[in-house]
């Protein structure tokens, strides 16, 4: 990583959290992930959801296709696929989708985010499928939140006990603690073994529950988990900003159009794939701590996920632009839609 | 009260924190409180707010206007008039609020609602608007949230011990703590002497925080304070069937026209006016105290301000009606909207 006044040249980084959805979308969104990204893990959350081998390859050579208007200028981007585990998977669909080229598992709360009907209740009922995970090397993606709760504000700190319990009971198995929200989130990830990580978003790094409710109700600041308390945050900051290789990149960047967010029944996301290492300039050089950027966003995910580092360098130059209020036909409002940024992707 | 399988007879209630808003939207929102409130305490917080005891005044004649149509029906309805405290306001301008027939003054915490631009920050500079209102017997209304916390789970919390220090300096000072959202809070006010009362909205009685943004969003649930914990919620519910008459009704029915609700930068507010009595016999009912719907809707808050009780009285029969999914040209969504409720106004 090469910081100058005018320049940053980083490597190129890993979002190990993505949601890319479906035909004009996908087309849409892809270039905004594939200019400052070598890998992105592709979200298995679509509809019809992800749920073996073949749905995943055939996601997969989707996905290429779309990107194919790009690669002409970027060569080196690949999707990094996933499997939906849901209470129907078994063992065998786990070797299959090894086999194929899957590289984790997503296990996803009943009901609890977009297109999660399919989602997991009993995560004990899953041992068999944790094991095989464990054998073949998948990893596994935890969306840590427990489905049953009464209230939002408590799912993902009565999640972590569930969390630790399959950690120490498959130490083998490298398991994500996803878009990690509070203080104990943190903690927990921090005291688990090795074999445990988490990857913390650009938006919840910036916002907090006042940035949903606390004034005027703010749709595109509403994603899953919630955005918690200004502590939290400050959890959060330290954490990434810490060098701790247990904590990595994942924007669960969510593109939704305008009608589906300013309605009366709004989905939840935040689109920050356009801005997403913008927030992190941001972030980390506010701490003072723009050294741990590079770490942070190109390399703690791939050796967690056991990748080789991406060898392409992207650079961003200083050069004042406003971002879009919103993206695409479809109307897409970013995270920090109209705020004036400085560093631009060159 | 007269309670049978087919009808519920109860005195005519006051709903003691109100906003009719103005124009068409006056004109529209008034009878569906007049069918059922003897009296209803008009909030100042309009545009521009009403300041004085001319303002008031003004007010309460366009509220008499645009009462004439549904006054050939019910002929008992009154407005009680308010003013807005802000930091210029003077005893001077109190005494003559109180002349002209004011009843009460309400203090906002600055930007934390709708239209509280000129609010408070700095409470301990009101003594003397405090003095003259205790020494004329204007009741001080609180939105009771301080304006300065950055988590507005913490807001209402945090104004307590504000609260709390007025009410021992001001004893003969008749104080409300509006729309209390929290267990510390009808705790604080059950402790404090018989000087202080609370308002309980219905909404806050069925609504918590899970039900804004702990599934899809939900911009007819948005309001200020913010609904809060499902603990929190059943200390309000155990409070208003308790029969203490530091606690009463007063509903904070606040209509937004659709556009204001779904969009990039909602409003805060609940719509409640239409089914404020059948919220409170599904919730007392469920708690097996309906004989406490009377005293909560109809008494206590008489009693607080002084007033005669009500002498009309209403009938609700048992006959299924759904809740229209939106009321007037300005589509206010309602609560309950769509819902099927079984108790309707005759």
């Amino acid at each position: 990583m090469k910081i100058t006044a005018e320049s940053i040249v980083m490597r190129a980084a890993d979002d190990m959290h993505l949601h890319v959805r479906q035909g004009q979308m996908l087309a849409d969104v892809l270039p905004h992930t594939m200019g400052w990204c070598g890998r992105a893990l592709i979200m298995p959350n679509t509809k019809p959801p992800i749920l073996t081998a073949e749905d995943a390859m055939r996601y997969k050579r989707e996905i290429l296709e779309a990107m194919k208007p790009s690669n002409d200028r970027i060569t080196d981007s690949e999707p990094l696929m996933t499997i939906m585990i849901t209470p129907a998977t078994t063992p065998e669909m786990i070797f299959a989708a090894k086999a194929a080229g899957v590289i984790a598992g997503k296990i996803y709360p009943k009901g609890m985010t977009t297109n999660s009907d399919d989602g997991v209740i009993d995560y004990m009922a899953l041992d068999d499928v944790f094991q095989a995970m464990s054998e073949c090397g998948l990893v596994a993606c935890f969306h840590g939140e427990v489905p049953w709760s009464n209230c939002c504000l408590d799912r993902e700190d009565k999640f972590l006990p569930f969390f630790a319990n399959i950690a120490y009971a498959f130490p083998k198995l490298r398991m994500v603690l996803e878009h990690v929200t509070t203080e104990k989130g943190v903690v927990c990830v921090g005291r688990l073994p090795e074999n445990v990580a988490a990857t913390i978003t650009p938006h919840h790094l910036v916002l907090t529950i006042d940035d949903v409710i606390g004034g005027m109700l703010k749709p595109h600041h509403f994603c899953k988990p919630v955005a918690k308390r200004p502590e939290d945050r400050a959890a959060l900051i330290c954490t990434a900003i810490s060098g701790n290789p247990k904590f990595f990149l994942g924007t669960d960047s969510a593109p939704h159009p305008r009608g589906a967010k300013e309605c009366d029944t709004g989905c939840a996301g935040v689109f920050t794939a356009p801005i997403a290492v913008q927030v992190g300039i941001h972030v980390f050089s506010e701490a003072g701590r723009l050294d741990q950027l590079e770490p942070f966003y190109s390399r703690f995910g791939a050796e967690f996920y056991q990748l080789p580092l991406n060898r392409r360098q992207v650079e961003y130059e200083r050069q004042p632009w406003t971002v879009p209020t919103a993206y695409f036909q479809s109307e897409v409002v970013p995270l920090w839609a109209g705020r004036q940024l400085n560093w631009r992707l060159t």
